[in-house]
């Protein structure tokens, strides 16, 4: 009955969980310019209509180390049209805030502070991209300055990291929240493997805690020491939010440490990489004493992203035949622009796609000229300058990686 | 008795005014950096203990176009801890906000605004270092943006200007505060001689107003026109807060167009010229209906800044006796230092003085090496690297202008 629903919500922690939001990015492009500030206004939007209790960051938050003013300014105006009001929060700290939130000027989790009216908190670790720069400060330090954002997970010191976390109460929820901002991979997964890394679980009660751990690190392995394996991460955790991983992977996924693995994504592509092109998302974490259960919400503001591979020498193509060359490329282009249409041509918001061609062009095939080969979808794609992406297979294969195709930008 | 005085004050608008505060002006210096963050701390204090309804700024509160993360983030925490708080305001604004402050995101004068407590106004123009830059923002929309300050005076069009007043009214005072951000001298002045400057004044009442301009342009004549004659400014103002210069001249002074002129001069000198070792001041402005009365309050955080002119001709020594020169310099720059520990020996704060010598080498003298001269004073002055200063008398003397003595930065 209503009631039993009523008792429900008053013990239910909802949160929305998003990551990689890299607010800035691309701000000058004149097609995709808005594209991160209209998908975090998006986001901001759902957190209100899910009326979860608080919004929790995975990190990269903003592209630029230094925002620029302009990116500044319209965060800030988003936040402020989102994140204050009256509306009420129903979350305990019963952590100290201080300890938790060392660069909230209040000294209180920011909808406590006296002086401001905060309807909706932010918790948020930093990730690389906005991260402590040599002025000791980040842009996480700015907003949490002004009191709109809680920001948390900041280590002293690399080589020696306590992980105090923030432990809030809805009701008969308690949630253990850890967080660790990003550091350098190589470094962290020393510091793991020296046994440095502890993470300081509450001690009375152990059992009622629901402990959850937001990190911002490579998950997957680019190198032997240069990501941090799922087993590193402490066995008491119930779930983790994986930051810093741009494909969506919202799904939760079970670690062979007991643990749940939750990789929202990021909410925009900055790199035409496959992983990009999966279907974005947010989530709607419900978390009840000991349990969780996920809602995953599509994005409808992030702009299409189609990929294809083409190998030249396997489309009975000629080296001695460019034009056939561009003919076949183009085809695939315009292929891939119908997909769109038909996928997204009736949606609220109707963007141009981006387009990806990853050309494999060995066997004595030139390289197009990619600018020009662009020119003719300037009106129909948001990247006509780098449609085309060439490369060559690798002589030797290694197993468990792809051919030649390059990695993605760091992300 | 009693009831008069609190008549009184129901009556009477107090205004703390202060300009060119230039926060983070040398904040990388080891021995300077922490001075513009330490007097803006002393200014804002002061204005508790007046208890003042608000502070009004005279531009460049701001040394750089775009102040370091470091200077925003102590200037946020400045205005966080002496601007905001349960202090009531009982200054009511009658003109329309959006107007005025059409950066003010929450479309009110800030202390109105039901998502921030603020309990001590700003208002402020901007000068020519925060003038709107290329992104079309100024760091006062940012300072707006998060509602610390009240940002007005901003023109759309050089060459034809409107100024809306913003209209304060306090018991029986009534405030019409004109505002006009820095622009170019000369495209102002030339605004003038058009006669496209047109200051709204209020219609209805109009003797009940008192008519306060504040501006931050050249006052001293520069040139032909890159400045602004006083004669240019409309006559039935009561009052003019002239920024920009920073010359503390903050008794105020009558033009031959009617109303009075203060100009309270910087907060910290961003040069060693004359003008800035005048003795530094803010002021507590009190208007009851038409009149005025102005205290002034000389700051005491504000390093000690001696000059002094020597002509080395004068001075009965040989060109070739360069050590005697140097010998004389020092004398000089130690009589200077025991002035200063005479005068600021008891200080409660006791700060290394800056030093300027100008000295007029003509007549064969050649050059001291600077900073090798400095050195001998490392620990006694602020400015060990540029006490001396060499300049060569110009052959034909300008009537009205000093000799070749240097002009100072701009300020
Ligand atoms: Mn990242
Ligand atoms: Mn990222
Ligand atoms: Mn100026
Ligand atoms: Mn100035």
């Amino acid at each position: 009955g209503d009631d039993d629903d009523d008792d429900d919500e008053a013990n239910i922690m909802s949160i929305l969980i998003t990551t990689d939001n890299h607010i800035g990015y691309l701000e000058n492009d004149p097609i995709r310019g808005n594209d991160s500030f209209m998908t975090f206004e998006e986001i901001l939007l759902l957190a209100q209509e899910e009326n979860v209790d608080f919004i929790l960051l995975g990190g990269d938050l903003f592209h630029e180390n230094k925002p620029s003013r302009n990116t500044l300014h319209n965060t800030i105006k988003l936040l402020r049209n989102y994140c204050m009001g009256d509306r009420p929060c129903s979350v305990q700290v019963l952590s100290d805030p201080k300890q938790n939130f060392p660069s909230n000027m209040g000294g209180t989790v920011n909808y406590l502070d006296p002086n401001f009216n905060i309807g909706m908190p932010i918790f948020t670790i930093h990730g690389n991209h906005d991260d402590p720069a040599s002025d000791g400060l980040s842009a996480m330090d700015l907003l949490s300055g002004i009191n709109l954002v809680n920001y948390f997970g900041r280590v002293k010191e690399i080589d020696n990291i306590t992980v105090s976390p923030v432990l809030l109460q809805k009701g008969q929820t308690k949630l253990a929240l850890f967080g660790l901002g990003a550091v350098r991979d190589e470094r962290l997964h020393r510091t793991f493997n020296n046994k440095q890394v502890q993470m300081l679980r509450p001690e009375e009660d152990q059992d009622e805690w629901f402990n959850m751990f937001v990190l911002h690190q490579n998950r997957c392995k680019h190198g032997p020491t240069n990501y941090i394996p799922e087993v590193f991460l402490d066995d008491f955790l119930d779930l983790v939010l994986w930051g810093h991983e741009h494909e969506c992977r919202i799904q939760p996924e079970q670690s062979t440490n007991g643990f749940e693995v939750i990789q929202p994504g990021s909410s925009i592509a900055t790199s035409l990489a496959e992983g990009e092109s999966v279907r974005k998302h947010v989530g709607i974490l419900r978390i009840k004493k000991r349990s969780y259960a996920l809602k995953t919400i599509p994005l409808r503001t992030v702009r299409p992203f189609y990929m294809q591979d083409i190998v030249l020498s396997e489309e009975g193509l000629l080296p001695s035949r460019p034009d056939d060359v561009v003919q076949v490329l183009a085809d695939r282009v315009n292929e891939l622009i119908a997909k769109c249409d038909e996928e997204h041509g009736n949606d609220e918001i109707v963007m141009k796609p981006l387009i990806r061609l990853r050309v494999e062009y060995s066997g004595g095939f030139q390289m197009t000229n990619i600018q020009r080969f662009g020119q003719q979808f300037v009106e129909r794609v948001a990247n006509p300058k780098d449609l085309l992406q060439f490369y060559r297979r690798r002589a030797s294969h290694v197993p468990g990686q792809r051919g030649g195709i390059p990695e993605p930008d760091s992300h």
